[in-house]
């Protein structure tokens, strides 16, 4: 029963095979987002404050946060966003950057144990992102590719993985700290995509005993009805074994993929979130004085 | 790579490991239904004509045909309607009665291999079904309770399973002609009923290696948002190797879990299907000249 523990100064999230799916918020991430990246570029962070505040109130349990704006000075930005965010909310942090160099001043003024996204087979960031990851007491996100790039092959992938596992263990992190990505390639693309990444799942978890996270949304590239396939990819992968995910928590299809999921899995105790969340407003309104009227008045609207 | 087939005079359809799920429309079964119900009674049937219909243009690949009620003279109602059924579509039907002499009755007039809806584990429902499934050359659901009713134990619920499969190759009846109904219990009442079937699913199809079918929508019962769930559901218990279900395929958000499922198994070829059903209305408008123009107006409003 393998657990991951993230932390903020007030609080922890675990990652874990018996534990609801864990939903890192994808959203503060300046790639492919024009306006993001120059409004951080110029020390502005009004929208990194709104997307922080909308995806803790969707349901994230934790926050990606990435800085990765071209010719800007990044170490210094992802610092800045990392404070800020911790000042606005207690939810851990995944500490993202292919930049070595910014993880290292992220991790610096973090405050908890972070998640540090990410390390590849790659031997140099094995080499620079381990140590890092062992002096701050951190997690850290495995992405099963290395120097030949994505294998096509799982088993391939799987490989890679088990190699990271075991770079880790020599740096003194225990398996129970790395989060296995297993990549996630577009079914339209590759038709064996989705069985590749449930048998992964399945084998990451019975032989290495690790956790699992991926970027769920790239499954449905392409292809029209994105949130309705990523939700019933987001469901399946999640009863194959999956226990966290980086994704859009404000996308209300796959978020009904995930609480449905954890439901079937008993995750959800007595269904209290899913009922929480579905009930009708009627039945909301009951429970107060003069809160039937209001309920029955919203039921026409 | 089992493969259970079941026909009508002009078309067959392949419940198997290795196939799309199949989807068994149950709407036609007065239980629960008592306008359905008096209508049936009094030889008028309407309704289920427009049920066939609608169920067929909804994505259905077999239908369920039940005329259970009360008093009324099961056996000739129900050979009327698989009659009436037929001459309608060309998917193959599941007989289904608790009534032998109606299912006799139902196999009497119906063209092609039927899939028989049920043998249970009791002694009795055994040693008269059986011998009918054999000798229409029938195949047949087997719901995994017996005389001491269902169990809450998944074990004992194999154990029935494993008694259907063995008694019906007594009969000669190949376990390739067995489908096995797990029973899903509603999760409102049991916490344990979806982690039971995940994992009955997985034992029936490795260890009998046979294919299996269920009620799917029972699993929501009593909770809010069932469609919502179900469709989590249908998902995960097709990612488990659920073969087929008894559900109704009016149900949209039903359906795109079952497509979604159907893609990330790479059961639909080139996502084919879900492009056809989800594709934009642009797209199609350019297709046919002049259809552009009604696409852009299509999306405006």
């Amino acid at each position: 029963m393998t657990e991951t523990i993230i932390s903020s100064a007030t609080r922890e999230v675990t990652i874990g095979f018996d534990q609801p799916f864990v939903i890192i918020g994808e959203r503060i991430n300046p790639t492919g987002r024009k306006l993001l990246a120059a409004e951080m570029a110029e020390g502005n962070y009004s929208r990194v404050e709104s997307d922080t505040i909308a995806q803790v109130e969707a349901g994230a349990h934790m926050l990606d946060v990435n800085a990765g704006i071209p010719l800007a000075d990044e170490p210094k930005i992802l610092a800045e966003v990392v404070r800020l965010v911790q000042s606005l909310t207690d939810v851990p942090l995944s500490i993202d950057s292919s930049i070595v160099a910014a993880l290292e001043s992220g991790l610096g003024v973090y405050q908890g144990k972070a998640l540090v996204n990410s390390v590849t087979g790659e031997e140099d960031r094995l080499e620079t992102v381990l140590p890092l990851v062992k002096k701050h007491g951190a997690a850290v996100v495995a992405i099963s590719n290395d120097e030949t790039g994505i294998s096509e092959d799982p088993d391939v992938r799987f490989a890679v993985a088990r190699k990271i596992v075991q770079r880790a263990a020599d740096y003194g992190i225990p398996a129970s700290d790395v989060v296995v990505d297993p990549l996630v390639m577009p079914i339209g693309a590759l038709g064996t995509a989705g069985r590749q990444v449930l048998s992964l799942v399945r084998r990451l978890r019975e032989e290495l005993k690790v956790n699992t996270t991926c970027g769920a949304s790239n499954f449905s590239f392409g292809l029209p009805n994105r949130h309705g396939l990523n939700s019933a990819f987001l469901s399946m992968i999640i009863g194959a074994g999956m226990t966290s995910a980086i994704t859009n928590p404000l996308h209300d299809p796959e978020m009904t993929g995930v609480m449905g999921a954890n439901v079937v899995l008993g995750h959800d105790q007595n269904c209290a979130k899913w009922i929480g969340k579905f009930r009708e407003p009627a039945a909301e309104g009951a429970e107060g004085a003069g809160g039937r009227r209001e309920g029955r008045r919203r039921r026409r609207g």
